[in-house]
């Protein structure tokens, strides 16, 4: 099967699923991750309580954790719900939100690293360097490194976690420590709207609740969030694209995502 | 006075006296209800700490409870300000969010309901069949029941807790009990925009804020959402309209929506 | 150099600089106020726990601090953060969102004007008019003060907190307790998108964080504002415009601003 035959069966059983993502996540993006899971095609659920967030775990294809806003009670609703889809073989895909930035954000991932079996790790190249102990610069959630930079960290990462490792920017680093797969669609305006660094996280939950290899599901995660950006940034007559409309755009393109689109566009290699 | 008639003069009612609607409420939609509250031409205001909730309850037109992100202050809070409602007589609109799924929310939709006397509760077949007594079957937050199916339990709920009862889906079911109103009006990608059966329990709330009427408040207040997502999916030259652009413009028709609109579109029946 | 000169050299020091912006702000608002941010040009940060404010803040340009919807856990990280933000000397700006209208609202906004220096406050006229000890009219969030009103309370509340305050409203009022500005840039239609005035705080940090004078940095940004509200209520081709598009075409007029939109439109004074 091609690469972009393989991104469309994913897509396709997704939405012939419609998996249960369940998010733990920050409060920038529960609106907008929800939105795109839903436009996608999957079922999103959200909760930050831990007297919820086992239980909701039982019935979840997959789990996402973000630390974006973290506080006690959602680090301990990661970790119930961490935990609950570690018992059920549910994989657990991590965002570490400005890991490096601050004290309790690195405790809060360290938490979570110890005490669950996370699946697949997105962070950009600054997060991901910091996880692998290598110096990162970053300006609060914002990377100042380049992905490209973090590869070698992302291999590092992906082989002492035995986990899944992408590195989002221009182009998308995705490796389980072996191989590694380069995503480069994409659109420079992307960065512009807030969370869609979460929102490739979240579709990677349903990726890999459809895909037993979280190494595939990452990627075709990865080229699907791509794709539906430069979809959505197509000048249409008498639109001239900014921010506001490209987010709009961005999730009637993850609705209206054929096979067609992603022939037409995927860039996507394995070296 | 025939139907079309009575859901404008509600309309232009919340547009005239801009009642205020306390919403206590999930993550997901604290934004976009507001959004939807304010395009309707009510004025909304949302808090989450039982600090506050008791006192802003005073001040409003009716109280929206919903428990789709629950945690211990959110209940606190829904139980003080439900108290307050009711003291000052003003209307308690309940949205049980995925009771039946975690043991957390079955205990938080009890509370609410034991201690705060509920004018309308709205949810889909599943919430309104589990609060029922019935066997539900739910995804996560996603009925699996057909709102066809919640009839009885509607009517049974209605009369156990004296409240107007709504099961919402492609034919909105408004019961006191006795009656039962029938909306139809509605698009089938509304269920693609997360957190518009929320904002269907937010619109309740200002319908019920200007007329005392709850069985009837309810059902102009579905059927005004019903004919904004109408509306918001029409077709206009050069947009092919996904759950983005209907989000979007669904705003846009609660705020341009005029009595030819209702005239010309409401599909709702008494039986 | 000419206002609109003053105007556009801050903003084009905002996308050159992409000054960190911490904000620590309420439920509504948080993924919009992310959004405006970032698409004027800014990098902007949120949090809500006091184990991560203050270390956030320690990078921050400018820290914006809302009580919308105040909880114990967020008042303590906006003092913390804005305890941060004086010793290393950036600028704190101050949204007090309906503080007239509970006393736990109140007790916030008295806590971080006792324990932290504000550079900036903006509110609507009755917040001002409330915090500067006169009486207020107040319908939860919305005032029913006009800002025209609350001139000599903004003054007031300027020279008693040696700070600039913002009275938003159709024409906005800008003054250190000496000097006015006058901005009357805006559309009507903008009081229908939820959390704009939070939005345009947030502006203001941004604007705090390259501008060292806060009172040209608060009438700056109440200018940009205005004008995006303006380009986005502009009629296109086939599009009605209300709250929805609204919302979304200000992003886009954000991050498209140019000097010449800001010469041909740009209505501020000083007197």
């Amino acid at each position: 099967m091609n690469h972009a035959a393989a991104v469309w069966a994913d897509l396709a059983r997704i939405r012939e699923l419609r998996p249960l993502v369940l998010n733990i996540t920050n409060d920038v993006v529960t609106n907008s991750t929800a939105n795109a899971l839903l436009a996608l095609g999957a079922s999103p659920a959200m909760t930050h309580a831990p007297e919820d967030a086992a239980e909701l775990a039982a019935y979840a294809g997959a789990v996402v954790l973000n630390i974006g806003t973290p506080d006690p009670g959602r680090i301990a609703s990661m970790l119930a719900a961490g935990r609950a889809a570690n018992e059920k073989g549910a994989p657990v895909v991590l965002d570490p939100v400005a890991v490096g930035v601050t004290a309790y954000r690195r405790q809060a991932a360290r938490s979570i690293l110890d005490q669950v079996k996370v699946a697949v790790i997105r962070g950009n190249a600054s997060e991901i360097l910091f996880l692998a102990g290598e110096k990162a610069q970053a300006k609060g959630v914002d990377s100042l490194n380049g992905s490209d930079e973090a590869l070698d960290a992302a291999k590092a990462l992906a082989q002492a976690q035995g986990a899944v490792v992408c590195a989002s920017g221009p182009r998308d680093i995705v490796t389980d420590g072996q191989g590694v797969w380069y995503v480069v669609n994409g659109h420079p305006l992307m960065p512009r709207v807030t969370g869609l660094g979460c929102t490739a996280t979240a579709l990677i939950g349903a990726f890999a609740a459809v895909n037993p290899d979280p190494l595939l599901a990452t990627a075709h995660a990865m080229a699907v969030m791509g794709l539906a950006g430069e979809m959505a940034a197509e000048e249409a007559p008498g639109i001239s694209i900014g921010p506001g409309s490209l987010q709009v755009r961005f999730y009637d393109a993850l609705y209206q995502m054929g096979e067609a689109d992603i022939v037409a566009r995927l860039r996507m290699v394995r070296s």
